[in-house]
């Protein structure tokens, strides 16, 4: 861990005063002040245990014989990038595989939020989330999830987060705040203990993460933010922007893998003029393939800058604004004495080459290598075993009996819809044969299985999902399930769901794709059943292969994965699965699988 | 106390929503959002339990048969004011009536030190003057006082303040921060006990206030930026506040009394364009008369108006900037959901009419007349007593004796220099009778002592000063003497200035003019010497007395008696007495009365 600035605080002084040499310097560049807002040419860094030390026109004072002196060469010097809210599991890597897929693209600062783990392993899992991220050459905070279960009584998850587990978990050093405050129309209704982990993190002086997932810009809304929650980043529309910083809280915009919500929120300012400093930028959601191969942060503030930000604007909303956020404005997210020495050397501001990376002090990447060790966690037994399923299951467990007599039933069918989170709840007549109603290949329309998998109860919940365009003989099954992480199987066939879900028991979850009985992709998630620890690089190639897999066996949507693993979130609408049965989400009510009469 | 939000965040969210009825609602209004920097139509606001529930277009949902109705009638509702550096001590007022004085000028929130206090009493004065501060209707934060005494070395003080008062204060509910950190020498030379204080304060997560009085921006001031203060309210022109933001501080531009240090430095955002949100607008010092005749923070808003600023960023200057400074953004310096509802209504944002004040959902002004209690503290009796002499003073005591044998002798003179805080280093040939050495008002040099007033020591410290201009026979006493707070005389005849401290040691402090013998003007300030529980009309119509005397005597210079109460602050160069002698402030050391032969 970094020493505090307090504790160093005598040698940055020595060094800013020319009484002692720096560590390092680094000169010949053009600083970015986030403070200013300016480029200021030819200004110097002088770094001392992994803090700036000085910080102006010339740190030829602070030189020694021993000093690393770093040519900058013409080169911008910024501060390194913060993420503002993200969940490391989206990655399907560990803390350490994710920092070291994101150093070299100039991220050295996350807000995480592992609310997946949470739902897995409870406070324990944030737990040993926490100590990875404390482990790596960067900074990775914690904000404790919040809702988990994300919709009680509508699911039932490996552990639930209560307001106690809050309070502990605000002492532990890398916590930053609470996470998303998913359970809305809980804060809405003033539920008692949604409001006692906010006050929990008030007490602490840490911040309440928002998540306000509806359109509805009315009192709803102003009763949400009346509850504490201090940013959000659920909005998609410029009215969403302009409605939560007019109400105090910080627009957080995101791009992620999946999440195109910068281009049309950021006109709130390039457009409309609102004062910036309550803009922030994050992905809160990446897949290992967008690490690989488009980047992280670094991504997200040249797409901001696409989108007609200023490029000086665009990095404070992804240093300053975000270390101010979470009270962290003195410790990081600028290049100014008594900070963290996170910088990043890049030679253009708008199509922001990651050239060099510089985290508290050392050289973390340079020409996208990283150059450092992201030490790993010794994991614990318990945490890679996490896949109980009770017994082997069988074709049989995924027979979905017709009422009494019936030769076609009317049933509800979980609608996909591409590239979209929300689904339709839609119906379709099927077929009974010895009184198991069948899947319809022709319509579209296969079986979804949500197979419990924490308490190893055998439970089984059945129902019918379209929209996949799964042909021939198949299932596909994930213990990514959001947010209880069960497991959701997917398939046409009930020997092959029965294949895939025994399959991901002996590896202890991930996900894998049967064709015809015989495996034909696989990504193995030993962790929680939601991560690995291989490389991204690995991981991504094993999930492009997966996706592949669903195209061979006849999706024709565009990376129907996310799709897949979102079918059990039941707090979006409209129709989803859990434990308990299939669940209406417009109404937040469990529902029947067939129409009535 | 106000209730936090978590303790009224049930009724907040009921009333936003529209389940219960607000207490207050203020409508027909133009709401001026410091967050989004924006003026908004037609905007109204629900108020509970002193706080604000719902900010929006319409709340017409929050009122009940028992909702009160504010009608705006198309004035501006603009945050309540924020003055984020001060010392209630300089308007001789407790801050009880300093309250009561500010409140109608629409000042909500003020970031105190009380640093004068420290310096007569110690911890327990801080503690005394933040539990008034406590006590009252609208937002009084204490800054612990950092530097007690401000010149270890060259001045004893009543008491002195210590790293563990510092780590003791961080505890109690109203402390925001340490003071302005004014030893910056020891913060640049790495003074243990200077760096433990600022340590106490980050390691409570709390903001360290700074004070670097120096024009020199090369490497001293970046020592010093490396040390840890979050701010600085010293600087005078626009290379000073953008030297201080460049580093990560937050410059403080002041408005008091005596100090015009907005106009030369807004430039750095009015002209040069800089990120505007790390300027701060606070007044330091205000004299009485200056909060009965002019204002408080509406004349600096007003005045950082005239000097250029687009209204809405001067107002968030005095609102959001200041309390997200202080990690107070979540609770007052907007017009938010949670925040204290602490609001003003103006008719025009430019001239700035307080019409009147709300300060935690109540009404606390109304055209400039105070409509609330300020109470106050019951102060203890060694509070009102800390003036003692040791003894009955006589002429004799404020006698110079020559070198032995001199005729004449080359004294050091402290000159004063007309409405600035530094003095000159003057010398003077003065006539010696009887071996004692004699003013001259011919020449305009009068005698200074330095009466301890802390222990009863009977010490007397003698000196010579120019530039008053007095004449005759006067003497005038102040027990108001930066920083230690002894009692500073100054006069032109013994018998007077005997008169004159014997008085002040009668009343429990003060400021006397003796003229002939005879007492011509008096302020009584009993509390530690330095304020008095009288109205601020009072207070001011006592010290505008005090000022015509002066002038009785023969004093030419525009309101002098700043710089007679700054004449023993031994921290500006470049002549200063103290109780152990005569202090030459450009070498920090104790210098001789005469010069060398």
């Amino acid at each position: 861990m970094i020493k505090s600035w307090a504790e160093v605080a005598p040698r940055l002084i020595a060094v800013a005063a020319g009484r002692e040499p720096a560590d390092c310097v680094i000169r010949g560049g053009k600083l970015v002040n986030v403070h200013s807002r300016e480029v200021l040419d030819g200004w110097q860094v002088a770094i001392a245990d992994g803090r700036f030390a000085y910080v102006g026109p010339d740190a030829t004072h602070c030189i020694g014989e021993r000093t690393e002196i770093i040519e900058a060469e013409g080169r911008y010097l910024i501060p390194g990038l913060c993420d503002a809210h993200m969940h490391i599991e989206s990655g399907m890597l560990t803390p350490a595989e994710f920092a070291r897929a994101v150093i070299p693209h100039g991220t050295t600062s996350m807000f995480t939020d592992p609310h997946e783990i949470a739902n897995v392993l409870g406070l324990e899992g944030v737990r040993l989330m926490h100590d990875e991220a404390m482990m790596q050459p960067v900074n990775i905070f914690t904000q404790m999830p919040s809702c988990a279960p994300s919709a009680p009584g509508l699911e039932t998850t490996g552990h639930e987060i209560t307001p106690e587990d809050v309070a502990e978990a605000m002492t532990w050093p890398g916590i930053v705040g609470l996470g998303e405050m998913m359970n809305f129309p809980g804060v809405i209704h003033a539920d008692p203990k949604m409001l006692a982990e906010i006050a929990a993190t008030q007490a602490a002086g840490k911040t309440v993460g928002g998540h306000y997932a509806s359109p509805d810009l009315g009192p709803a809304f102003h009763a949400y933010a009346a509850g504490g929650p201090a940013d959000d980043h659920e909005g998609t529309c410029e009215a969403d922007a302009v409605a939560r910083v007019r109400q105090g809280m910080r627009s957080m915009m995101r791009l992620g893998s999946a999440w195109y919500d910068v281009e049309s929120q950021i006109t709130a300012v390039t457009e409309k003029g609102l004062d910036p400093r309550n803009f922030i930028l994050c992905t809160d959601d990446s897949h290992s393939g967008t690490l690989v191969n488009d980047g992280h942060m670094n991504r997200v503030v040249r797409h901001a800058i696409a989108c007609g930000a200023d490029p000086l604007v665009a990095l404070q909303m992804a240093t300053i604004n975000t270390a101010t956020h979470f009270g962290l404005e003195r410790e990081l997210g600028s290049i100014a004495p008594g900070r963290r020495a996170d910088v990043i050397l890049t030679a253009d501001l708008v199509t922001l080459p990651i050239e060099r990376v510089i985290a508290r002090g050392r050289t973390v990447a340079i020409g996208g290598r990283i150059t450092v060790e992201c030490p790993h966690l010794d994991w614990p037994d318990h945490a890679r075993n996490t896949v109980h399923l009770g017994k082997v299951l069988a074709a049989a467990d995924f027979e979905i009996s017709a009422p009494d007599g019936a030769n076609t039933v009317t049933a509800k069918v979980i609608g996909v819809i591409e590239n979209q989170a929300p689904t339709k709840a839609l119906t379709a007549d099927l077929a009974v044969e010895g009184g198991i109603v069948q899947p319809d290949e022709g319509a579209g329309v296969a079986q979804i299985a949500l197979v419990e998998r924490h308490r190893g109860t055998g439970g089984v919940t059945n129902g019918f999902v379209s929209g996949f365009g799964y042909k021939g003989r198949m299932a596909l099954a994930s213990t990514v399930a959001h947010d209880s992480h069960h497991m959701i199987v997917v398939g046409t066939d009930r020997e092959n769901m029965a294949l895939a879900a025994n399959r991901l028991g002996e590896v202890g979850g991930g996900i894998t794709v049967f064709r015809d009985g015989r495996e034909i992709a696989l990504v193995e998630l030993p962790i929680a059943g939601l991560m690995s620890e291989d490389r991204a690089e690995t991981v991504a190639l094993k999930a492009d292969r997966m996706v592949e897999a669903m195209a061979e066996c006849g999706c024709t949507l565009n990376n129907a994965y996310m799709q897949h693993s979102l079918l059990a979130l039941v707090v979006i609408p409209e129709l989803r699965i859990s434990d308990l049965g299939l669940v209406d989400v417009t109404r937040f009510e469990i529902t029947d699988l067939f129409e009535e009469a």
